[in-house]
């Protein structure tokens, strides 16, 4: 994990845009938090709250905003963003280790499937007929890619990723294991006390550099398509209805559910285990908070929340059941008022 | 997706059961939304408040239900379920593609696993010893059916469905990518602060004509089976755990954990992110609104729901609060209305 | 699943410490229910409250604890824990089916992977450089160990499971299919409107004797590790994000996600669909019943609930609209009680 050879932080500032304070010529190898750091390591102070933890740090360099506090042994780099900052020099002394171009023996590839030759394709992979493989693609083990799907340039499936028919993925996108994309969307026709099934004719098009979690599953729309913008981050064992978009740059925590035909705005922060029913309209600039239900469209940004919380439980339950009496509860207090 | 050919919409009448208003001679050729309707497009009207994008389609006929006004352009296919004959006719038009029958090259079959001639074994599938699929059963890439199981006629495992050992599932059935069937029920015994694993001993049996979803696991019974009656349809990402009973053709949304010997009754709807406690009853024709959490059984056919909505979050916060102080609000009441 | 020899209650008593009432010569071979059994089963009351169900079993032997009344017909054999030792018994009974030491002949090893003679590796299996594979492990079909991940002595990873780079699983743990175990954790860093990607370059660590259930995700820390104590027992379809530390002995329903940062204490038991908020602590000896929403940190051991349960639409409803005014009420009742 570690490059012996690093970088001084003068040459970091000068990269990312920092101003140094301390020692310009001391040499990171790499990132570690305050506690753990050793004098080659890079640290950050994410938040100002975080400062105090700064004074029995060992690391060599510490990324901070403007106006915290040195300890006078590590040396600074100050930014207004050091979160981000983070992310750049992470990137930069932990790169992902490369993989090799070409297609594995044991994968089986369709004839008429185009396979870029710069892009890898792992042991036990299926790619379907006309599928099409871009440039620096790296599909892991076991991927499948089923007819006429595209995978972009530089994305990457990291293992087990199961693309169906027509699916696109765009450019830059990495997609982790057990990710479905393009099942059957969940349409029923009730026909004399049973279920007929509604063929799910479109597809899902997701745009560049979406990064999608483990085990989360994105249905194909009925006639037009599912839609994932770009930018757009969902993490693990997330559920997208069919028909449903999402905007640019939104983020989705674990364990979302969003309904069928549901469309989400652009920049919206969505909690974990928060649901959104089926054909619902939210705007940009939503937050939603985790756990929360949502039932009906938002057409303002701000920040929704629909739980009530936790207690102890014989505390919660004497609560939970006058809940079940607040409407006589209301009627009692409005005929008390007019007395 | 396009059947160059097409049907004529006297054709399509006569085969299911409407009555024709316009032109009969009309060919249609695929399917499509009143929106983006071509005029070798078929339409459909699902419900009376959709009706007014009738005006505007440039589809060559319209299935919709008695007394809904055309647009004296677009021939109408007039039918009491326009939901369902739609479903027909878009089958009739987009037919799955075929699969040829056989085994791929790829895949693992045991030698004492029986495989009818016209099933369809995808690449890397895995068939474990006295497994049996049945005929014109399809497998696609990578599913895995353990010591025993058996896939009964025509029933489509997608991809990467996993059967383990003794499952058995109907005919006529799909199963989406990621489908878990029969792994260990969740059983422990306390035992000195450690808990001891409790053999799971039955099997999971699915009816015919059920759908499940993408990633969703059903759980093998501890003793007995966990049974899946026919024509059920799951959606993603759901669980149900160990000695659970399903009832024939309830239909349960995306996200829904079922516990342990729950049963469910038939022709019940499920909302999305529902969780039902362990050994709970529910009968025959219950529908439960999206994210209730139900803990005791249900007795009587009807609508039940446990969710408050949401609000913006200072607002839903100040409601919140006082909810902490329920019990003491209806004592003050009570306090009040006896003086 | 039969045993045809089976044991005699006076063994099984002896091996596990029972008390033996009626005759001790009677075989068993097999366990089954108090409804389902036969002479030659063996069946259990787990609690006092199932008792009854004694007076009609066929049953040749049955589990109870002191004090409970017999059928005069079976045998009983007496423990204080007879869920214990029905599962230890049913264990001996039903033992798994054994599967040879090797390499399937379709699986991929990187030639730097280290695996010992007597372990499994099954059909499509994918080893990674440098993972180790240790003593009379079993991988199922299609499992995947990437690069320098640990399986350890007699853990079996049923089918399909997947363990990413550096991941270390302990001994004698169950994997079900769909695990994944080290796909990235969930940070991002806000960058001008867009969102960069801060690697994850921590781990996971599974202690020993753990068990996850199907499709269940556990995401590598960012720059530490996730930590599964030993004895951990979780439910299919868990999200486990980045950093979380989960305490020995600690089990874990189904459809429960854990935000990042959080840590669980030892032996407590959290309820199906649970979610807790990131950078929360619980301490050990914690119960939290089914669908809670947990957002703050736990200090006392005791059971804590946020659920208000469900009722018919309309009455629920009529409550849940009085809670939107919940405040305004509250402020009502203070003013009444003032005058």
């Amino acid at each position: 994990m570690r490059q012996t050879e690093g970088y001084s932080i003068e040459e970091l500032a000068h990269r990312f845009g920092c101003v140094v304070q301390g020692d310009p010529s001391v040499r990171v190898t790499h990132v570690a938090s305050l506690e753990n750091a050793d004098p080659e390591a890079l640290a950050f102070v994410a938040r100002p709250k975080y400062a105090h933890l700064l004074a029995d740090t060992r690391a060599g360099a510490v990324i901070v905003s403007p106006g915290t506090a040195g300890n006078g042994r590590s040396s600074l780099l100050i930014t207004s963003n050091p979160l981000a900052v983070y992310a750049r020099i992470a990137s930069l002394l932990h790169p992902e280790e490369g993989v090799p171009a070409g297609v594995h023996e044991t994968a089986t590839i369709d004839p008429t499937a185009h396979i870029e030759p710069s892009a890898s394709i792992g042991a036990g992979c299926v790619i379907g007929p006309r599928a099409h493989i871009g440039p620096h693609a790296v599909l892991g083990p076991q991927c499948i890619v089923l007819r006429d799907a595209r995978v972009g340039a530089g994305t990457r499936l990291v293992a087990r990723v199961t693309l169906l028919d027509r699916v696109i993925v765009g450019e830059g996108c990495i997609l982790h294991p057990g990710v479905v994309i393009g099942a059957d969307g969940f349409g029923m026709a009730p026909d004399g006390g049973q279920w007929l099934k509604i063929p799910q004719l479109g597809s899902v098009r997701i745009g560049n550099d979406v990064e999608i979690g483990a085990n989360t599953t994105i249905d194909r729309g009925t006639l037009g398509d599912t839609v994932i913008e770009d930018g757009v981050k969902l993490d693990n064992l997330i559920q997208i209805g069919h028909n449903v978009r999402i905007g640019a740059h939104t983020v989705i925590s674990a364990c979302v559910g969003i309904a069928g035909s549901t469309t989400i705005g652009k920049h919206c922060l969505i909690g974990g285990k928060v649901g959104i029913a089926d054909h619902v309209d939210i705007c940009d600039g939503v937050s939603i908070l985790a756990m929360t239900g949502v039932n009906s469209s938002i057409q303002e940004p701000g920040v929704y929340s629909g739980t009530i919380g936790f207690a102890e439980v014989t505390r919660f339950r004497r609560n939970a059941a006058r809940f079940r009496h607040l409407d006589d509860m209301a009627k009692e207090l409005r005929r008390l008022g007019k007395r």
